[in-house]
């Protein structure tokens, strides 16, 4: 899979502009569990998953995590180049949750092409369009959830993302995802096993009764 | 004030486009408290604020509200125009804080001008940029920090706002822009009150001493 397969309006660009993004792009390898972006304001470009999977998450000054987005093949990522709109002032850190490519598209590049052509800059509002959405369940999720619903919730989508029932994981992982301390998850889940929905065991936690936590989650 | 005085980008449209534009835009004026946008999916256009103030909140099931942000002089707002992207998929209520005079932009105009011209399509970009650095604002204040300081943040905004330190306010319309039972702000207030930092009445909040509930925001 090439870099022209993967850019969305790849075909709406001339042939100038094509090179010149082929010139520029890098291809980047990075381990599961490695960091892509720090969540400083260094401008490092545009992100273009090829494979893989990347997590995007904020950061509070005590260290705590939540999730805000997951990045799949062929997603693109604005946040790591702010400096592409000075409008965006705020910082995410992104990690690979798998094993992941990914290219980098200059942020200056990006910036001109952008400028230029009406289909990149609403690609572009599109994309962002898309993670504001991401976002906006998340914080109704946050405001308006109880914390039972949201973890099994997140269980389920985590059993359909790994395709399997026995998802490797520790409570502190899942505490990071949902913004949450450990103490709380560790609580819950051990309501969840007394109730039969899952069963625990050390680094995983096995979902047992899908539909049951599915009702849960619907109550 | 003209409408083409507002219009960020309008020195960057052609004739034909500017005739468009004015052909199509209506000025509506909204009372203090009016209902500018439902929240339903119904696109009712692109909203442009010639004068006064909006506020956009999302709504639970059971009615509990929070402000996402607030739109003053000349700000538009995008979200009552769904259907101008396709991937913004949540529902925003927007009502007027003050009595407000402001521009509807029908959104098969927009979404046009916006396909053709790439000033217009980077405008957009940058308006949503805005509105998401809010939200993830708002995100972090949720996620990380305790009503105490929530609370005393608005007060002293609010206090600026409206240009006084006797605030004309409920503490349900204060629950309605947090996120928070009525129950909750009438509880912590009481704890200003007995500080020394605020005095409360009747339907008033009057800030009495705002560098204790700036030092309690900075702690």
């Amino acid at each position: 899979m090439e870099f022209s397969d993967c850019f969305p309006v790849w075909d709406k660009l001339d042939g100038t502009w094509q090179r010149k993004l082929l010139a520029g792009v890098t291809l980047r390898t990075v381990k599961k569990g490695g960091l892509v972006h720090d969540g400083s304001t260094e401008c490092m470009g545009l992100l273009l998953v090829k494979t893989g999977r990347l997590r995007a998450y904020i950061l509070s000054k005590e260290g705590r995590e939540i999730t805000i987005y997951r990045l799949f093949d062929r997603d693109m990522c604005l946040f790591s180049a702010s400096c592409v709109m000075r409008s965006l002032q705020f910082s995410v850190t992104i990690e690979a949750e798998k094993d992941t490519e990914v290219w980098i598209i200059p942020a200056e590049v990006y910036k001109r092409l952008m400028e230029e052509s009406a289909p990149v800059a609403n690609y572009t509002n599109e994309v962002m369009a898309t993670r504001f959405t991401e976002v906006m369940w998340l914080m109704e999720q946050v405001m308006w959830k109880s914390f039972d619903k949201r973890l099994a919730a997140f269980l389920l989508e985590e059993t359909v993302l790994e395709g399997t029932n026995c998802l490797e994981t520790t409570h502190e992982a899942i505490g990071n995802h949902l913004g949450t301390a450990r103490e709380v998850v560790t609580r819950m889940l051990r309501y969840f096993q007394e109730e039969g929905m899952v069963r625990l065991a050390r680094k995983t936690v096995e979902v047992v009764d899908g539909a049951k936590l599915q009702s849960l989650c619907d109550a």
